[in-house]
């Protein structure tokens, strides 16, 4: 019997649904996903649907905040920057000494805790997973451990005396290779999930999210069950 | 020549026009308004344009974020939740020791903070003012010092390494009499101030929100040049 009631930020991603099988362990689950104007929403809130009936989440949130797509800064909300692909020089994932690749969408993880802490307090949950990667990951800064540390350092601070929540990330110092494992062994429902930041049907196999998750699955030696329009030649098996 | 530029935050409440008229000495002003959904919503926004207006604020935003009253728990955002008037059971205004009052939002300055963030990071502002009071307020944990400074580590965290923006409470450990002497000395447009958290034409003179500003000027021996639909006996010159 599972008492405690986690808020689990689900974007529809691998890494999403790996920290949903790891919160399914322990707690009951309230799904919550966000759409801020990234391009592959709606693909994403399909994968969010998906994961939520196969865990039979017991709450399920879907909220929209669309002026971080007005604020704009970033390619995954304004269609004028094009997204990076492998080895172009907007990408990070090659060149460790590059900036913060033009995907990052400025401070949004704050966003994301900012409502999942409401609803938790609101609803009584006192965890809060989100599948954040800090290592093997795009660079940028609200993924990193120390970013959250401090975010719950504002939740004790801002939140009423009574209440007691904590973020949780459990995937945040594994490398890609080893959510995939992990996602394995929990039986996560990998084939319900969707990374790709250009395509909706068939993920693109070159933006820098499909090269992530393509670099798990060959580190892992597993096959990527979701259909690929392209699979750089050092992924297929 | 003021060179930097700073967001204010401003509800259209009186707290946040005086923010607004310190931010003004020293900075180039972008004006942010955040709806979340709260009962007197278009009163505020009124009040809001006309005080950047009066600023010639260099840019302005307008952002909603009603997800905050889809999340509810508080008599702001839900209507079914009656927010206190004077010496009722759920006001804590004259009650120091009770719990925290019905008209809390969830965590919800962690929301306007994160639209702040984002939006300096994108336009290049260093500074967020907050019309933000501690002492002599209704109590909420998400307008305490300790709150603000454990924000101020997190943007630190989660934004770019060139990123350098810091939140400044100018109002945090003034009484609300302070306030009004402040935006006097300031000449702050307080007559376009918006503060009853009930009506929309003229202020109800007896919610927390009405006390509280009531109360300031009072103590301040200055007329409250906004119409009211009652005053309380005490608050009359």
């Amino acid at each position: 019997m599972k008492n405690e009631l986690a808020v689990v930020l689900v974007s529809g991603g691998m890494d999403s649904c790996v920290a949903a099988a790891i919160a399914n362990e322990e707690y009951r689950l309230a799904f919550l996903h966000v759409n801020y104007g990234q391009r592959t929403e709606a693909r994403e809130l399909q994968a969010f649907n998906e994961i939520a009936d196969h865990y039979k989440a017991e709450k399920r949130l879907t909220v929209s905040i669309e002026h971080l797509k007005v604020i704009g800064g970033s390619s995954l909300t304004d269609t004028s920057i094009p997204v990076p692909e492998l080895g172009s020089p907007q990408s990070a994932i090659h060149n460790p000494q590059s900036a913060i690749p033009n995907t990052y969408v400025p401070f949004r993880n704050a966003h994301l805790l900012s409502i999942a802490v409401s609803w938790a307090e609101v609803i009584g949950a006192t965890k809060i997973f989100i599948g954040a990667v800090e290592e093997d990951s795009s660079g940028y800064p609200d993924c990193r451990e120390v970013f959250y540390r401090a975010f719950n350092k504002v939740i004790e601070m801002g939140t009423k005396p009574e209440t007691r929540i904590e973020i949780i990330t459990p995937l945040i110092h594994l490398k890609k290779s080893a959510i995939v494992q992990e996602g394995m062994k929990r039986r996560a429902p990998l084939h319900l999930s969707w990374s790709c930041y250009q395509n909706n049907d068939r993920a693109c196999g070159r933006c820098e999210s499909c090269i992530l998750r393509l670099k798990g699955f060959t580190g892992a030696g597993v096959d990527d069950p979701i259909p690929y329009e392209e699979i750089p030649h050092e992924h297929r098996s």
